[in-house]
């Protein structure tokens, strides 16, 4: 369960006689109160998994994290054999891909098999708060595991990624590109290539500087290195119970 | 007003039938639901100034903010100029580096004057929550204003941090390297050059992948390029009230 971002429509109408406040601070012209607005005005966001895997249980519980320094030889011999053996399906990629699901989504199509990509919101997005604004570019190739894959020969996809998607949102939203970050994940949540848009002024967990990669930085230390992201340690955030962490342990990589 | 963090208690009471669900999603074994518990489970806060200044007004009003791709040449033509004139006084760094002020809450000091550093507890902190641990090291030299400055002559220093920084965080306060996040901000709130040390479990606003760069991946890019960061382009966030952005629009470095 998620609580959501106020609405401004809905803020003011909670701010009628119908919400109840219980006063728990005064001092001078300051004070403060527990607010009770009327349910319906009040609505949260879930999110259901089922059947869920014991990976999806331990995803969401609380968990010790640890700082990963992934060298380029720690990703062929501990985290590509995870990945082909370990990661969840992404079987809901290729139904959004194959026009299966989610199709009314799709906010913008580039159907070219190697530079393609489908644009559409993030589920976290509930598509009316643009402060709020998080879609996801899923690329129609898909032999992209994630962010370690890539050399100069996907320059063309990464910069038709960043041109076309920034232009589709701010035509579809009227967001200029100076008020959205784009960005990949590492460790991604999936290893089918994606691209994170999101709003600037959204307070996004997933924008962490040991996670998120800015596409323009992407591009250009490719350019100016083509094999920089197959070479360099990736640091990363890992949660303890992570089979990734525990392959990291076995392997000696890290120490405990 | 401000939605309230989830209560474990009060979960429990909302996961019965009393709440309402509306799917809204449903992919393969994910879905989503607006959901409506009951308005006794899901209070919120409520702050209230009354009667409020202007000044009070201004201060809880939106702002808006930019991202500003800054070149090298911008840097040379646009943020130089600016930090020379503009940027706040660093005398209070300087009244810490002679001891004059907070000498009492020095965790640990080099005195080496091209490597040494100052490691204090960043005033953001209580000293207490060891899950918000959070440092910074200031460096004994004062003719390095940020990460644009540093090239491979800077190594010695940058390892010395990390290094040794690390280790006085264990030492003192028993949290091991795998749990601290270092890093350097761009652009910092002050130009004297800074580094950050905080615990993984820290949810801090300045850990974003536009204003955090790892201090392991600095040193990994200097010693790949000794020009690095004096010729990537470097991305972050400005206020649109902020002098900075008001010099890059007056450059026509950016578009309004």
């Amino acid at each position: 369960m998620e609580k959501t971002a106020f609405d401004a429509n809905i803020v003011q109408e909670m701010l009628t006689e119908k919400t109840e406040l219980v006063e728990t601070l005064k001092n001078d012209v300051y004070s403060t109160y527990k607010t009770f607005p009327d349910k319906t005005l009040n609505g949260m966001k879930t999110t259901l998994i089922y059947p869920a895997t014991k990976q999806h249980i331990a995803k969401y519980s609380e968990q010790e994290f640890h700082i990963v320094q992934e060298s380029g030889e720690d990703y062929k011999k501990v985290t590509l054999p995870y990945v082909k053996n370990k990661a969840l399906s992404n079987q809901w990629v290729y139904n959004i891909l194959n026009k299966e699901t989610e199709a009314d989504r799709i906010v913008f199509e580039d159907t070219c098999p190697d530079s393609g990509f489908i644009l559409l919101p993030d589920m976290k997005w509930d598509r009316k708060d643009m402060d709020a604004l998080y879609l996801q570019a899923l690329v129609h190739r898909r032999d992209i595991l994630s962010l370690r894959d890539l050399d100069q020969s996907h320059l063309p996809l990464l910069k038709n990624i960043l041109e076309k998607g920034l232009s589709a949102i701010k035509e579809k939203y009227g967001i200029p590109a100076n008020k959205v970050r784009s960005y990949l994940h590492y460790q991604p949540s999936y290893y089918h290539l994606h691209v994170h848009f999101a709003h600037i002024k959204l307070d996004n967990p997933g924008f962490e500087a040991d996670r998120a990669h800015l596409l323009t930085d992407v591009i250009e230390n490719i350019e100016m290195k083509s094999l920089y992201y197959k070479e360099k340690t990736l640091v990363f955030k890992v949660r303890e119970d992570d089979h990734l962490y525990k392959a990291f342990l076995e392997h000696g990589c890290i120490q405990k």
